[in-house]
Order: structure tokens, then C-alpha cells, then sequence
């Protein structure tokens, strides 16, 4: 599901040879939200979103997390992949929601994952104080975060072949790998791994290590902050805003993650 | 503007040395659209994108066309930056588009740049057949074809220093580089480039290479196909729907170009 074989036309050494490539998949995911109380259910497309097929329940739940629209699995009644390319998120009878401020995210949205908020102060109104107080401030070793690259690498299956996927992963404080997820869009990527352990769960992620295969944005430092992520290291340079918010949010930001050196960019 | 200096710790050979460093900017943008007969003038919000400042008016314009709101110079009347993130496109007052589907596009969007079309059938009776059929085909040599990477680079000014934009440069047929874009978002620098060519009301750019520094997605080429290109050429890998929009819309596309290497997925 992850990849595609394709016959190419290769240049190499002045000529041109016929032969295969591997793709990374990308195809449209819709989601859908069934909501309300039981006599008298709607129903209402929510995002299309180009991903890589797989996880897609996860990548559904999380996104509806990172988004802020629902806070932990109970809410969630049930989600189910009706067929290739459409998840329905059921959402618990009982469970209230702003469709206002839903509808007010996705009509100003459009070329980027942010939806609409566009500040770090909306951003702040949404993360929740149990994500931002929990747990006790703890450090890292420098030895863990440099060995990091590598056991992400050893683990990315599709990359290897594709160079197309975009990998992010979770570790625990010494810098065991707990749960990888990748994708076209790194977007989908992290909220794949946020969705698994909402499900579980098992949100705040304050005492792990999230590692992103590329650049850091804002919106990648936001769904971290949502999830109440402590420590965030990219192979790849931040953004200001990726900065920012993780200064505002008192996350340990670090950068350029590769060979043995690393930049930190905010906490210590 | 690009730019933006902090202070870090980096971590080298075994010890932290505080230092500054430079990061690519990253800001919202909110475009704004006026529209309707003079005297009834309204206006509407239509997209935040996150997205490098510099050349915000371009940036607005180019994605209001390859969003298929607008279709040349003259539907603007004008376009004007507001402040630091807003930008305000005054359509002409007699000129329609259909707000309804406008809608549509926003409210199943969130967290691609796709906004709600998701299939090529939906790009398909997007791009106009103007474009599609504009010009004769050509040829290019493969010199031309690995000689672009390297011009593309020696322009970047700012990826050298931050490591975090990307970057999209339109060619002539000879390989001589036009214009180049520098964007956090990929998206962001090719409807930054369109934008600029349509205002000078030069679309079709059927005559002509586009070059990405980075991965050629889906978006990617329904952008260049919606503004008529019809060669594009990517330092990365292409994704499966990327390589499938090529192929419809009879766009060549070549992938992995490096070092006097490239794969050609699509056309000749």
C-alpha cells in the first residue's frame, strides 16, 4: 500500500536505460464526522487530505485532536475506513462540540495545514492545560539525541525505496524507538502517531521524544504542543514560527540533527 | 524579510557552544477576496497559508489562479498588501465566479493544499483547455535537463544560509534560469511564480521548464498543469498521483535529477 512499481526511462553516464522505480503512494483520504444525538445524527465532510494509504483511522482521530476537536478516545464512539479513501468518525452521542468555530477553521483554510488559526495565540487557546502542565521537566542525554537519526533511518521501511515519505517517530527518554509513522505529507505523518496514542489513550506524550525526518514548521511544533510533547528533534532546519512556538510552549527544540552535531533552538 | 537571526547552543565534537544562527522566516498570510458590482461591493476571507513574506501579492494571485478563481490579469482590478499578513485581491466588478464551489473548496479543506478536489477528475475540468493545448511539443536535451540543479542552487540565496525554504525556478528551453521562488511551503513558491507570470498576463508558460528543488507531489503538478507547463523536473521523488497527473495532462516528468542523473516518470 505504501509504494507503487512504476517503468521508467533512467539517464545515467550519457544514456538513457528502461526500468522500475518504487513510488511513495499518494492518494486523497476524506474524512467525515457523524455527530449529534442518536434520533437525530448528521453527518459532514470535514477535511480531504493528501496521504499515504495506511493508519488512515489514526490519521483520521488525530487530526480531529491536533484540530482540537475532540480531546481524548472517549469521545470518539467509533471510526471506520468505509472504503479506500474515506474514514467516518463517529463521535460520542453526548459529546458537544463547536461546529461554529469548525466551520470558521475550514473556510479560511486552504494551502496549508493551519487552518484558519494562523497565531500562535489561537493556537494557545486551544492546547490544553493538562498537555502544558503535566509531568516534571526532565533532560536528555547529548549521546541519546545524536543516535536518534540512525535508529529512525533503520526503521524507515518505505523511505529507503521511495526517498518520497516523510518519517516522524516517538522515543522514550533514552532514546528507545516506541512508534514510527510515515507519509507524503509530514502533516499526516504526526498525526498518524498522535491518533495511535489517542486511541490508547495514552495523551499527554509528556515524557518522549518526537523526531521529525525534515524540516520543523509551525504546524508540526503546534500538533506537537497539542499532544503535549516535551522535546522535538529535526534532521532539518526550523522555521521562526517552528521556534517560536516551541519557546511559547516550553518545548526543547532541536535542529539540523545529523553526524554526531545539533543546534538547539529553544529549552536546553 | 527571509531571514530572521536567534541565538542557539550548538553541539559539536563533544561540547555546546552558544552561537546565532539564521532560520527562514515563517508567517501567516490571510488573503482576503472583494468581489460583486461596485455598489454592492463584499468581501471575504478565503485562505490563511503559512507561507515566507515577499512577494505576497504574487503569492495571492497565483493561488487564486491555480485554485481556478480567476483566469488572467484583467479578472483582478487590483491586489494590494494590507498590512504585514494580509493581502486584499479586488476582483473586477462584472467579473463571475462561482462562490458556491469557491465554498465548497474551503470547507472540505484543512490539511493539504488540495482543498477539496482530491481527484483528477475534479483538476481536469479545472485547467483550461487553453492551456492544455497551447503550443507545439518540443524536445530538451539531457545537457539542458543536468544542467538545471546546479543553476538552480548558485540563485538560492537564502536556502544556503537556513537550510529551510524551498525553492521552484522557471527555465526556458535553452536552460536559462527566468525567475526563482523561495517559499517555507512548496506550494506557496510556484503559486508565488505562476502568480508573478500571470499578472503579466504570460500564461500559458508552455515554452518553458519548471525546476523544484524538493519532491514533486500531487499539488505540485496540478499547479503546473493548471498554468500550462508541460516539463517539470525535481531534485526529489515524485509521488504516485504525481506521476499519474503528469501522464494525463501529457506533462513530462523527470524526478531524482542529480549529478548528471535524472528518471523520467512521464513523457519524453
Amino acid at each position: 500500500m505504501h509504494t507503487k512499481s512504476v517503468m521508467i526511462r533512467r539517464y545515467k553516464g550519457g544514456s538513457f536505460e528502461d526500468t522500475s522505480d518504487l513510488l511513495a503512494v499518494e492518494e486523497p483520504l476524506e474524512i467525515r464526522l457523524e455527530y449529534g444525538p442518536l434520533k437525530q445524527r448528521k453527518s459532514k465532510n470535514i477535511s480531504i487530505t493528501m496521504r499515504t494509504p495506511g493508519a488512515d483511522e489514526d490519521l483520521a482521530v488525530g487530526f480531529l485532536f491536533t484540530e482540537g476537536i475532540v480531546r481524548r478516545a472517549t469521545d470518539v464512539f467509533s471510526v471506520k475506513g468505509w472504503d479506500e479513501n474515506l474514514v467516518m468518525v463517529s463521535l460520542q452521542p453526548d459529546f458537544h462540540f463547536d461546529l461554529q468555530k469548525l466551520e470558521r477553521h475550514f473556510y479560511t483554510s486552504s494551502s496549508c495545514g493551519v487552518c484558519g488559526k494562523g497565531s500562535l495565540e489561537a493556537v494557545k487557546t486551544t492546547v490544553s492545560q493538562e498537555c502544558l502542565l503535566a509531568g516534571m521537566p526532565w533532560s536528555i542525554q547529548p549521546e541519546v539525541i545524536y543516535s536518534l537519526p540512525e535508529k529512525l533511518r533503520r526503521e524507515q521501511e518505505t523511505f529507503d525505496v521511495t526517498g518520497g515519505l516523510h518519517a516522524c517517530a516517538l522515543f522514550d527518554r533514552e532514546g528507545n524507538l516506541l512508534v514510527l509513522r510515515e507519509d507524503v505529507g509530514r502533516h499526516n505523518a504526526l498525526d498518524k502517531l498522535i491518533g495511535h496514542y489517542l486511541r490508547k489513550d495514552q495523551i499527554p506524550l509528556n515524557d518522549h521524544i518526537l523526531m521529525l525526518s525534515g524540516r520543523a514548521s509551525f504546524e508540526l511544533l503546534q500538533k506537537a504542543a497539542m499532544a503535549g510533547i516535551r522535546c522535538v528533534c529535526a534532521v532539518g532546519a526550523p522555521s521562526s514560527l517552528a521556534v517560536e512556538t516551541a519557546a511559547e510552549f516550553g518545548i526543547t527544540l532541536v535542529g539540523f540533527l545529523r553526524e554526531g552535531r545539533f543546534n538547539v533552538y529553544s529549552g536546553s
